[in-house]
């Protein structure tokens, strides 16, 4: 990163420029070690390559230039939130979550130590002032997906302008009646911080750009599943994580481009790894950047990761909003239905995880799966044992692993993985 | 208790009687250990005694009897249950919640490690076989006020008659309308299960019953806020715990009764502890029987616990249902603005706690506040922050612990609770 060049920009935004300097080293070493050091990488992913040299220049650049021309940016969390909307009244939605160690100590005196390394980091990046993304937002969204961010919130709205919707946690008539009010009402707060009101125009165009964006994915989730798989489990998480920040239709562009060359790829029959390779799907809960320890460790343990059942991952990308509709009620109702099928662990019951598990393992063939979860993440850890059970009586090995943003139980972690993968090798 | 004569009744009930043994020689040790051992205590008390002893078997004889009659039990876990409409099907309700380390490791097969302890001990007595309460349940209603509960009754769902309420996780509108759905879906749920209709005079009756024995209690918490205070805390506790399981109208008439008897103490100025005792209150998660941990550390160090901030506390008892309306629909709107009045950590904002607190510890008298959360409990930990900042604020000093049920940590809580009371004596 061009460092003279955005000393000023990150110094407008308040950053603590000493401390931010030396996330940008960590970042930069990280980034080399786990991505620039693999071989026969796509030429398309270039393009992620620089997007995240530039995650905290250019992009942050983008989002001061677009502040001038009076749009608004809107911080998010959580895959609930529905950028259509945030589109539609031509503000920018970036995600907020974070995934490193960073800032803990200040975190942990407003939010219990108990309390899951993502929270942690994203209050510890604010605190710690590194953010150029909180920074930035004139809005951020919060939801009541888990306790631990719920209360979270509280404390970080003491801290940053917060709005915070509430996701309901049954799918029945009176949730969903519940769930239409929280969409209308982000609605209107939208309309209220940009004065602009969503037309019907704006938001079928804005439902399409990001329909767009999922079927890019969904067209790369469909191609990396050919044996050999014709790209890195590492690759396709950081496209995933950048879906969360870059412009929404530069970035569907570029994923197109890399899926053509994955094409001509699978037809040369060529692959990143071996044919014989085993296939790992990870599931369970969301890995923020630069959170790239567990995708790491399995893939250098001589297997490679061909799915992500998670929010950044199949979560966020396996259902489009209904493109049908032509009133703002119509389509502000497929909006509503397309997320109310968003299987998070957040839901009693969520059976249809554990389908969607099942199929996904099916359509990627895995050899096994890795269940994800982060100490202190309730929802998804009690999952573990139903996600066990459904891929038990479905045959497919599954190792669950429990962990933070720490790199001290690295080794431990690669000897398990390692242990794992012979099993299903 | 009798072992002889209830032995039929809790093998008929499916209990390993072998294991329940065990479980009423350690309860019956450490109530006369903490409870027995109390000098001055009220005449009433007796009848806690009483009840206390026959916790698994005259009471658990009469629900026997009861559903022999054709009467339905339905189990809790929370405070979010109206009995107002169980009752109004004559049906009875008794809370499961339970406060003791018991089938722990089989409860750990089901959820994870990092779970509270009450939920890893409602699991633990079920897998163990252990609580005759269970057992004798026509359905459990479960509740979503917390992750850990929310997922823990998904497993729990697969050992007994599970029933699941939405609680809404703000105040608004649209959140009162989702928690009238839900308290209409379940007055339908007990008339399914009864045969029975809700009448406007059975539910007004039953409106009655649980306000009157909200009255005792609130008459019961003023009546101990004298100083010298008339009674220990751990009597009091103890009467919060019976009022989930005992019969409604007699544990009412028991404890005006006792009432009476502290009414006359209070008038000759005498008090169960001297009157310069220190004073504090207990605020945070729910005890439940037999967890007498923390009062019994409180009163062996030197001072007197005189409120219960929780929900095994004033919680369940500050509000009533207004008892003006006439039809069924102004009687359920009337116990949904009730209920909407709790002021759990589930909700966020919560900031209702925070005052109700305030008022609590000056109404109270109280020197200090012992801030009490369960491991793991995400809920309450969070507002810890929040209710320690507030308590500074009114400057009311006070002490943040989080423990479980088990004993390792008692000699440490000891040192850290006396040297409190020596702060703020």
């Amino acid at each position: 990163m061009e460092k003279a060049s955005y000393t000023d920009m990150w110094e407008n935004l308040n950053l603590d420029i000493e401390a931010h300097e030396g996330l940008l080293e960590v970042l930069g070493k990280f980034y080399g070690d786990i991505y620039m050091s693999q071989q026969g990488r796509l030429q398309g992913m270039e393009y992620l390559d620089f997007v995240l040299s530039e995650v905290h220049g250019l992009r942050i650049q983008e989002l001061v230039e677009a502040k001038e021309q009076g749009r608004k940016i809107i911080g998010t969390f959580c895959v609930f939130v529905p950028e259509e909307l945030t589109l539609a009244v031509d503000a920018i939605q970036v995600g907020l979550c974070a995934g490193a160690d960073a800032g803990t100590e200040a975190a942990e005196t407003v939010v219990p130590r108990n309390t899951c390394a993502l929270i942690k980091s994203f209050i510890g990046f604010k605190m710690a002032k590194i953010c150029p993304y909180t920074e930035s937002c004139d809005l951020i969204i919060g939801e009541t997906t888990c306790d631990g961010k719920k209360k979270a919130y509280e404390a970080f709205g003491e801290m940053a302008p917060m709005y915070v919707m509430e996701i309901p946690q049954r799918k029945e008539a009176s949730e969903r009646a519940l769930w239409k009010a929280e969409v209308m009402r982000y609605k209107e707060e939208l309309e209220k911080l940009t004065g602009k009101t969503i037309t019907a125009e704006a938001l079928k165009k804005s439902i399409k750009t990001v329909n767009d964006k999922r079927r890019a994915l969904q067209r790369l989730n469909t191609l990396r599943a050919a044996v050999p798989t014709p790209i890195s489990g590492r690759d396709v998480l950081l496209i995933n994580q950048v879906s969360f920040y870059d412009d929404p239709i530069r970035f569907t562009n570029s994923i197109n481009t890399l899926c053509d060359q994955i094409e001509e790829r699978i037809a040369k029959n060529e692959g990143i790894v071996p044919e014989k390779t085993p296939r790992l799907m990870l599931a369970g809960c969301p890995m923020a950047v630069p959170n790239w320890k567990l995708p790491y460790i399995v893939e250098s343990s001589g297997a490679v990761v061909v799915s992500e059942e998670s929010c950044i991952g199949t979560r966020n990308t396996r259902d489009l909003v209904d493109e049908s509709a032509e009133t703002i009620e119509e389509m502000i109702d497929a909006i509503c239905e397309r997320y109310m099928k968003i299987d998070c662990a957040c839901f009693t019951p969520n059976d249809e995880r554990l389908e969607n598990i099942k199929k996904l393992a099916e359509e990627t063939k895995v050899d096994g799966v890795i269940h994800y979860s982060l100490m202190f993440c309730q929802p998804y850890t009690h999952e573990t044992f139903k996600v066990e059970k459904a891929l038990a009586d479905a045959e497919v090995p599954m190792l669950a692993i429990e962990t933070d943003y720490s790199m001290e139980d690295v080794e431990q972690l690669k000897t398990r993985v390692e242990a794992f993968v012979e099993i299903i090798s």
